[in-house]
């Protein structure tokens, strides 16, 4: 069914965004394989095309668009290209980006956001941990104030565009005089004493995103890196959540959108026993099930765009967005890789490398499982 | 998440139609379900309430309503209740108003709206023969011209409203003067000579819906009970099945929705090894899931239902909604049962007479099989 | 593939069963679904055909077949008519016999077994209650000692044969002197002052079992109908439930294989669209699917039998095969009802009757959720 | 279950065989990951282990077993250890050996067998060609008589060690003085002229396994390297491929249920909210699903053992075999990455890596749906 979710405007830059994509981007990915991450010049490059800073004001160097619709322009475009470019992109742009917009002063907007937006100042969240997984209440990171410093200790894990950012979003428990305050966010930057990272994890899939573990060893952070209020970043977090959630549901299901239809279009040219593959009935009904479960998902996630739009998007609705759209993703691609047969099992065919690149999409953001709590426990259960 | 496809009148109607119906229908189903039918003052009190000619012009007595917005209304509220007043109400106001109202003549409509609008004249309509299931190119029923009427033989089957109908919208094969001119529409009326109808159809749910068979014998229709042109049936059917499909969807998608909103009740009132059985994870997540099943398809549903006022709901889109409306709904059902436990194959558990009730939606108004036929060829597999 | 569980011997048995079954049983089920029970002639005459008695030893009238591949057997043939006839039988000769024949006095065998074997006297067993479902620690039921007798105030419900039986075994918390002694057996017999019967309950399916509540209300039951010992009555009842959960899984299987192979045969007759229904690719496989998952089942069950003849079938085992079993059958029933089209929902079809037969197996004799407790237990979470 | 299959001596044979892998082969992988085959010293050392020749007269080397649960043993172990040893293994000892002890001449015997018990002469098969998949019929390579030679031109993919195989059986379509006398099978010797291989396949999973595509350009086969009959290649094969899928499904199975087991152990230790995520029902309950599917399958898979040495195995048990453990390997699997949340996604962790190994079994040895077509065919469908 034709969306109404989108005007013109966004269909023309939607337009202009896919030209870059496919023309610019989309013919390196087997580079950036190659490399495990996306490189600098192509960070710079995406700044200069408008796609880093699209929420941060203009007075900064961003777009301000204040229209979430581009935003999930954005996530659908780039998650076509591949799930790795919509996450690590994603995480800078829409996930990062409301903590650095929303919570600093004006002398640390002044200090990152224009080089955010521009691509130089690379960025990342950390949250998840080694020890914790999904339990944000469980968090082990601690800062101590030190002074009009904190004193940073911990371990980061699966941060995508750790490898590489320049600055992290990392939320630790702190302590001020003896007491624990709850968890304050903290922005650690590349060259801190006492940062490391380990190596490049090594992924089932998404090669191409550099996802790396962050260490803390006494690390020295400024009170003035700090973001928001002392002990409030639960709350912080929280708030931003469901953004992030709806993001990923977005790309989640342009991603399988896209594979499907390249399969669909393999379904007709393959043949097989005499005929296209696509005409036999259980390929055929198969098809039109996945093609339903894609326009399924869509519609509610096109209301959801809108509830985020007039700022009503709850967390139980991104909660439902975020393990529904997975969920349909990966079977959509499982029954892809399926009828691509042999193919569908090499590498070179994108189907085989989606379906690699889609599986950690139902366990991260929040596992499903933590999205189903979230729900039951909202019907009062 | 809220849903924005209705405005404060339909709003309104909702809650007067509600009223109307928890208060005077619903404390008779059981009475209903013994004598297998609706009787005739339940369909003359629901013309008196405005429910059956929703659609027909107000100066032939009905609602004019022009606004598929109240029929959605209408095919919720009735599916809330149960799926047979669903069917049966709207086999006759949704599916048979649109042939009486686009394919008569001015005669036909004096002759026949009035009535219809009062619950005087209960409509059916008859497409499906024993023989052939959902091929209507299969049709073997016959009207042979004979003057200035036609001779009719035949037989239809799995006819809601079958038993107690005056009058039977026909699909019947053609021939004038030894040719053949494809499917041409007939009203069959009660009374009619040869006109006939085997025993209510014992089945497996939905016992209050009178379903039978038609048997047709030498039966004379004379020309003024010809509906539109001759042979021009099947574009007329084709025309009308999105539409039927579509509030089949939103009946199937209300009836799980609310049979789950009593489910999610009992989930915390019933006990089991010391806590509400609604706390144990396993039934919570099924509960979530189900919650964002039905969600889902209504997001999907509200699209098609604006599309369909727009003119432009096709015959995949109903088709997707049809099946995966009834899919949703039948898989719903069944773990509603499964949470009632040894009460859920009670039936006088509403949860036990839903489950069913809805089997039947993923076979009818053209099966899921059909469905997805239609999904894949429109796919160009 | 063929089964090498069965000797030529337990092959002639399951000849001549079958042969009395579809010769004598088969034609008159419509009349037990009319009546809601099997009538007592019916019993009479099974008992002759050593039915009852299988395993009861032969100087009580009984086969003492000492062989659980007979009591296999019988429950395969039973389950191939109808699942009501293999939860009534099984449930008089498979779940309750092993009660009479282990846990009694020479006096009790004397009295009861006889007629248990000739179906004179008619059984049932009562654990479940309204209140507690599958959880027997909160059995509610009391039984107080007074003199030679003891006082019985309860309720049973869900309760297979409750409506005819003429004695029931039922497990009560008992009390000695103030003391709570755990939960001890009785036999209550028909005609016990305070003893009634709730009406026949309205079943989803098997409408020709007699299922029905049981009220006590100060029933005097005298010591001489004890059970075994008192306070031992949990462990007898874990012991005996394993037997109880194969023989359900045995009928849920051989019920669904018998519908499937009825399913086939439909499949390779009914025309649609030009050809037999069957020939069409997506019914052709579910079809392959369904005999595959049968196929497979049946050899694990296979094994079960085995290991029960070597007394070494464990409770997980049982659970394993019971739920499972009935997943098997629930899904394949579906589908089986799905291919029938229309007629699937019409219950004069066996596989419409099946559909509904069959959806209890997932809840009774332990729910499914209580079988993955037992199994997850089992496995140390 | 404990399983019957097993003698004391088959039980002893596992021992030696699981203390060798998990002592030698398995500490080893991830060099064979980076280097991406097996290398020949790890095959010369599993022919001093009697890996190779188990099924092949002791005369020349083998084991001469003559009792199919060795080799049920073989792939169940192999398979433990990672699914691309159980397939390259299994390729060379039990898809190609009965191709080259059955069908051989006493001189070819004598040529190739001792060296294929020593692992000094690798094998492989090529049956698949790039433009025909799962369709033996549409082969396309040909073979044509040239006095005592074979003119030999096609290609084959997906060819299981097809990079370091020395000698291949090649399926080809043969003409002899023009005419078309079906399918005859040849061994292509490494060294051939004309005889090429593309290089090593880049695959979604077991990239400890080298794959390949094989190029025939006018390669002039000796018709002393002709096997069986000229012409009756596709006897042949449709012959060995149930022992093959046989094979396979023995190995789907144990490469399941041994990294259920690890992850049962994982549930167990990691903790999350407080508790192990083992006591949280819906994991304890998938667990208790998992085990029950690995249980039912293995219970078949035995029964297809005892049926395959008495030489009853039918195609249909071993398509009935292939497709369903793989399917239920491809389930288990799935859901076990899911329960190691984040770290499934990574590498390094078994799950992970399973997960991308699994994914081929629904498609090769002949796909899913060939299978489901197979026994569809068999019902008469």
């Amino acid at each position: 069914m034709k969306r109404s979710l989108y005007s013109a405007d966004h269909d023309s830059y939607r337009s202009m965004l896919r030209a870059y994509l496919t023309k610019e981007v989309q013919p390196r990915i087997a580079e950036f394989i190659e490399a495990r991450a996306f490189p600098r010049e192509l960070w710079i490059e995406a700044g200069k095309h408008g796609l880093l800073g699209l929420n941060v004001p203009e007075e900064y160097g961003g777009g301000g668009a204040g229209d979430y619709r581009y935003s999930a322009v954005q996530a659908e475009e780039l998650a076509k290209i591949t799930m790795a470019l919509a996450s690590c992109v994603g995480i800078h742009s829409e996930v990062v980006a409301p903590y650095l917009v929303d919570l600093t002063t004006p002398e640390q907007k002044e200090r990152w956001l224009p080089r955010f937006c521009t691509g130089e100042l690379l960025t990342a969240i950390g949250m998840t941990e080694p020890s914790g997984g999904s339990d944000l209440k469980a968090l082990k990171t601690t800062a101590v104030r030190d002074g009009d410093d904190w004193m940073l200790n911990g371990a980061k894990t699966f941060i995508t565009n750790g490898y590489s950012a320049d600055l992290i979003v990392v939320a630790a428990r702190t302590r001020e005089a003896g007491e624990n305050t709850g968890i304050t966010l903290f922005a650690v930057e590349s060259g801190m004493d006492g940062f490391s990272r380990g190596r490049k994890l090594d992924k089932v899939g998404q090669d191409e995103a550099d996802t790396a573990e962050l260490i803390f060893e006494n690390v020295v952070v400024p009170d003035a890196n700090r973001l928001g209020e002392v002990g409030a970043g639960f709350g912080y977090m929280m708030e931003r959540l469901p953004q992030e959630r709806l993001g990923a549901a977005l790309a989640n299901t342009a991603h399988a959108a896209q594979i499907l239809e390249e399969t669909i279009e393999y379904a007709k040219d393959r043949k097989a026993f005499g005929q296209p593959i696509g005409a036999f009935q259980s390929i055929k009904f198969r098809i039109a099930e996945m093609a339903t479960q894609i326009e399924v998902t869509r519609a509610y996630l096109d209301q959801c765009v809108i509830a985020h739009d007039r700022r009503e998007l709850t967390s139980v609705d991104a909660a439902t967005a975020k393990w529904w759209s997975s969920h349909v993703q990966n079977e959509v691609l499982d029954d892809c890789v399926q009828i691509y047969g042999g193919y569908g099992y090499m590498n070179e065919y994108r189907a085989a490398r989606a379906w690699r690149d889609a599986r950690v999409t139902r366990i991260w953001a929040g596992s499903n499982e933590i999205m189903k709590e979230i729900i039951g426990r909202d019907l009062g259960l």
